[in-house]
């Protein structure tokens, strides 16, 4: 599973010391993420849609309404998107301004969507969302119907054309800064999954759902 | 300050209960992130780029080597560029899988980049740029220099064709599924800002940076 991502579109021409193609790295980040950006275009104008993604070993999925942008658009006319995934860890503070930064895990995928057209594939492929939502949970639910099923777009490209980008270091100052008299470090953001908040209506005490491990 | 958004390009079809095209909410949402996503196309293929961001007034800004795809490519070759802020405030666990969610909030932005040539502007920016995202450091800095102001590129699109899309509540799930024997609710995600870690190289004692309110 782990060949390379590289290649002339995916080749990291800015900062390549902070790339990678390596596979592995890409679904990690891909898996530690609950949303990505996908763009994709239409009559030559680009669109940039927030978007909860997934992964099910080589391919990366996503959903919306079957009639969505995202979902309908790459698949009526075929066209490669770009997607990227970025999580923030934390601002860089240096002593110039310029070289503050932000440390970060992003990677970047390009692929020309397929939908995902059969309904026992579709269904399944909710329970693996579902499972990376919240572990568990696909089974206590009340089962999906038919009319959910064809109200769903799922659409997936293949990870293979692809690059990861990522920053987890102290500041790089020119070597002529380093005695400027300021502080300079890394102040890490941290998420974490808050107290459940009950729907206000519910009457009856269920224990609440499991958060996922990715943000 | 509080014209509406709305263009045809902007206008929310999908979910237009959650729409918005107040400048005021536009901009509380993209002082509240410290990044977003820019997409644009290059021969016709689209590209996003996560990038850090900034405002002041009706301007939203960016920056990056002056070479960089995201601050050259719309300025050699205009182009209406579409950027997305997005803040993922927590999951929505509904009864039924397809009634899960994600609360948020949401910003998407089109314009055509007009870059900041003026060097006193550029600085002036980057100071901007940094008391957003540490206040009070800028002075404490080492000054940028000439060939830093020359290598950075800075560009602002007019927040004047935007929508807003948020989401803050509890799942809606179908009035016969109210009762199927589940947990519903929202489960909230936290942001803070973490211990900072100094830099290892440095022998001094300083007061940290203060970290920003934006995530
Ligand atoms: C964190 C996050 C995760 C999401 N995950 C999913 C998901 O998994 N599946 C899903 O179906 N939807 C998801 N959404 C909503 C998604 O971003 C789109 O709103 C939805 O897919 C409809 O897109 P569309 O282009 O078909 O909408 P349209 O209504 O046709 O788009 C028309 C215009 O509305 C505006 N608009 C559309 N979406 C947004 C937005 N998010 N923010 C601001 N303006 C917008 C834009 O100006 C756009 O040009 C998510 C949103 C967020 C913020
Ligand atoms: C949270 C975050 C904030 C950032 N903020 C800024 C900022 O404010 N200013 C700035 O200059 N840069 C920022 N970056 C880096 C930025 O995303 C780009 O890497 C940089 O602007 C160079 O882009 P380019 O298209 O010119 O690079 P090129 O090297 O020319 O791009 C070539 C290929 O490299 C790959 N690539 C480029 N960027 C990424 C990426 N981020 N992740 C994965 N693959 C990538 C893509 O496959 C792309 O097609 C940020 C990154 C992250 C994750
Ligand atoms: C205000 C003064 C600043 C100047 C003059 C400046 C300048 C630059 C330049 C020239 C680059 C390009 C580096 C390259 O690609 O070779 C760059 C990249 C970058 N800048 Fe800034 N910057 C400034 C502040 C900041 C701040 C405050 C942040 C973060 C909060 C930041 C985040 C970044 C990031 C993330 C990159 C990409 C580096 C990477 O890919 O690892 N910059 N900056
Ligand atoms: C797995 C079973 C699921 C099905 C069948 C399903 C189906 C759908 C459908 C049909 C829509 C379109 C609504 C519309 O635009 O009219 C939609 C939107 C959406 N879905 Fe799902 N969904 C599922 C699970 C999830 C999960 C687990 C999440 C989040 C983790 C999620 C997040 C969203 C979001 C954010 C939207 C956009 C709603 C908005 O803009 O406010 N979905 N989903």
């Amino acid at each position: 599973m782990s060949q390379s991502l590289e290649t002339p579109l995916s080749k990291v021409k800015r900062g390549p010391n902070r790339a990678s193609y390596d596979k592995k790295q890409a679904c990690a980040i891909i898996d530690a993420a609950l949303m990505c950006h996908v763009g994709q275009t239409k009559d030559g104008q680009v669109f940039v849609t927030p978007t909860c993604h997934w992964r099910e070993g080589d391919y990366f999925y996503w959903h919306a309404h079957s009639k969505a942008r995202n979902v309908k658009g790459p698949i009526d006319d075929p066209e490669k998107v770009c997607i990227n995934v970025s999580l923030l860890d934390g601002l860089v503070m240096a002593r110039s301004a310029m070289h503050h930064s932000v440390n970060y895990r992003s990677v970047t995928l390009f692929g020309v969507p397929e939908r995902v057209e059969e309904q026992d594939e579709k269904v399944r492929q909710f329970k693996l969302f579902l499972d990376k939502v919240s572990p568990g949970r696909w089974e206590t639910l009340r089962p999906v119907n038919e009319t959910e099923i064809k109200a769903t777009g799922v659409v997936r490209i293949k990870i293979e054309e692809a690059s990861v980008k990522f920053r987890a270091e102290p500041p790089i100052d020119a070597p002529e800064d380093y005695n400027w008299p300021v502080w300079a470090g890394v102040i890490p953001l941290e998420r974490h999954w808050g107290t459940p908040q009950t729907d206000p209506v519910q009457q009856q005490i269920f224990a609440p759902a499991k958060p996922p491990e990715a943000f």
